[in-house]
């Protein structure tokens, strides 16, 4: 049997559109990876009645509620009194968070307020979850044999409470069943195609094995979810029917585990001590900063070159002025001598560059959304254009996702 | 009288934390501006009986219920044939999508296959809105005086049917309340600080003018939301509001308008005639990103060189060996020369130079989080050490926003 959870979010903010709401996601996986089901994510304005209903009503359809943000130390926030309420018992100061909010404004050198005082009151019906890293702490209530947590709003408060605290406690009190994923990422292809393509294997799936395609930018996902008691057992069976599918797509996989491609990439390049070098254009350092978002960057990526003026093409980088003058800004000419003078200026092994118009505005006639990414290693450099029809931060996205599954590709053929 | 609106989010892949839910955000922003009131969003999973509640719920609550997800052409998507027994009426093919779905896949080349034929399908009881960016339509259902909208989850195609088709049809039908914001984008201190400093000013407003405090990487924005009837009458109060909060919060504020710092920037440095270049290191590439999402950022920001080796520093950027040597690469001396070079080898009026350890790894016993940023024009370079204390991924967002606010404090101040 599974245990359900659901999530409740607070705050005006969200409801209009002001912050995205990222901790709902983490928490999932989370949850997930613990083999708890997250069944409902409800976000509410910070308004008494609309958190309170919420409540209730989460509370029949769950038995497990997280509720997220509402604590901060300024008047929006209505959370925590309203909860001394729906659990009785009134409100209490807790001296341990007093002396740790104490700590933190000494710390900075700042003077503590009345409203910083606040922070360490919290309702006598809850179990305090320390914040180490903020001012609010977190909350924990069971009532009716149910498990009701109060976390801050701040993503890394909340997840460090929820590491700390939350996620020990409920994989102690249900050791559910075993959950098994395993993941295959295509690029190249549509998500009907690959459906039409796996018919049969997807129809011949066992009841607890499932299959959910998720797709991405120029790329599917497959993940295959299954569901049992013996982990062993379980995770042969997944990866049977991993390996069919596998076999079945071919050259069109172009990663079996479920992690970003700049963590693939990175793997690659350390595992066969190679370095990399970039030359962005239209991109604008996002490749960049895709790739230095994973630890461990700094073993393989030296670096890039932003040329988002011509200038700093033919200055900086060394594109030949004819080049572009010939072929265009945007022309697979151009991004082969971006990619071999990002190699060569940085003393790379490989080197990618990327050029294009990502709209709404263009040059001489190329359409918005054309997009040209050369590769280049000491023996070859391979060049290809793309055309997104996005709009322009949806298309930056798509040639970002497109120029790591061609670099993928490239390292992965060319070297082994 | 407000009109109360709902979103439903549909999707295993939300609830397991594989997607963040952006599209939440996007339409409780576009419901804002059109003075509706966006009160409740719930995710569910690809299940019928989840779905079905959900519905059931939500048309109690709101009168007026978006649907986004769970209308793609695979085998999880279970909605459309949901909606279709929950208005009545059943499935029809309409020819009209069925003619746009034949010339998506002709202009791709690609076979059209059954399960993109059922695309067509829809419920008899639909208006379909139609969706130029995909294959699967929206579709606009009325029951008892209540609205009910299905889109697609794609981002894109989302957005793009709710501009065309939603949004102005609601705009026709409910000329709600006006709604007027203002916003205060301070820098520098805390929101206890900041609710404390204006706590007076605060308590004076009127019923219909609330105030919200918005914390941000190290800003907080304050947001005041007037509603009212008469929109020249309402805006001048909240604008009376807003400079009575400028005011008292006098250097604190770096901006009054709720646009990204990356929008503020663009209008500075194009109003003055300015170019920008920037050595990034630990931020990886991500200031620039962050610039270039911009529209219009092509006509200040000339590039950048992510110097994340050393040997990239030296080389290419030419900070000296020994300034690297005496005060390490993390220092206000390195950040400085990092600035210096940027303006000079990109020949920019202004250069921002930022080096740092965002974690978990440090080197030379700089401690993990330790930011130093440094920006430069033809008359002087500044300089400054930052510490922050997150996890890498927070450390860098955090380092990226702080040197955006430097950068606009810098120019604002030494030009104007």
């Amino acid at each position: 049997m599974t245990t359900a959870v659901s999530i409740i979010t607070i705050g005006d903010e969200l409801l209009i559109g002001q912050t995205i709401d990222t901790n709902s996601a983490w928490i999932g996986q989370r949850l997930n990876a613990l083999g708890l089901d997250l069944v409902r994510r409800v976000a509410v304005g910070d308004s008494r009645d609309a958190i309170w209903s919420a409540l209730d009503e989460e509370l029949t359809k769950s038995q497990i509620v997280i509720i997220t943000g509402g604590l901060g130390p300024t008047a929006d926030d209505i959370t925590k009194p309203l909860l001394a309420e729906y659990f009785g018992g009134g409100m209490h100061t807790d001296e341990s968070v007093l002396a740790h909010v104490r700590a933190i404004f000494e710390g900075l050198g700042r003077p503590m307020l009345d409203r910083n005082l606040k922070q360490a009151e919290v309702p006598r019906a809850c179990d305090v979850l320390f914040n180490k890293r903020g001012t609010a702490p977190g909350m924990w209530f069971e009532k009716d044999g149910k498990i009701i947590v109060s976390l801050p709003g701040v993503p890394h408060e909340m997840a460090g409470i929820m590491e700390d605290k939350v996620l020990p406690r409920l994989q102690e009190r249900f050791s559910g069943g075993v959950i098994v994923h395993a993941s295959i990422i295509t690029a190249g292809e549509g998500e009907s195609f690959l459906a039409e393509k796996i018919n049969d294997l997807e129809n011949a799936l066992p009841p607890h094995i499932k299959l959910a395609f998720l797709p991405g930018a120029r790329m599917v996902k497959l993940r295959l979810t299954g569901r049992g008691t013996d982990k062993t057992l379980l995770t042969n069976e997944v990866m049977r029917h991993q390996s069919l599918l596998l076999e079945r797509l071919g050259k069109i996989v172009i990663a079996t585990e479920d992690i970003p491609l700049e963590a693939i990439l990175l793997k690659w390049f350390t595992a066969n001590k190679k370095t990399l070098a970039l030359a962005e254009s239209c991109t604008g350092g996002s490749i960049a900063d895709n790739l230095t978002n994973v630890e461990g960057a700094s073993g393989y990526f030296k670096g890039g070159i932003v040329c988002y003026y011509r200038s700093v093409k033919e200055d900086l980088l060394g594109v030949r002025k004819e080049t572009i003058d010939k072929y265009g800004i945007v022309s697979e000419e151009t991004a082969r001598e971006m990619a071999d003078a990002a190699r060569t200026k940085l003393a790379a092994d490989v080197g990618l560059g990327i050029t294009g118009f990502l709209g709404p505005t263009t040059e001489a006639g190329v359409p918005v959304g054309t997009v040209c990414i050369a590769i280049s290693d000491a023996t070859q450099t391979t060049a290809r254009t793309f055309s997104f029809k996005y709009e322009r931060r949806r298309n930056k996205e798509v040639a970002v996702s497109v120029a790591m599954q061609q670099l993928l590709r490239f390292v992965t053929e060319s070297h082994g």
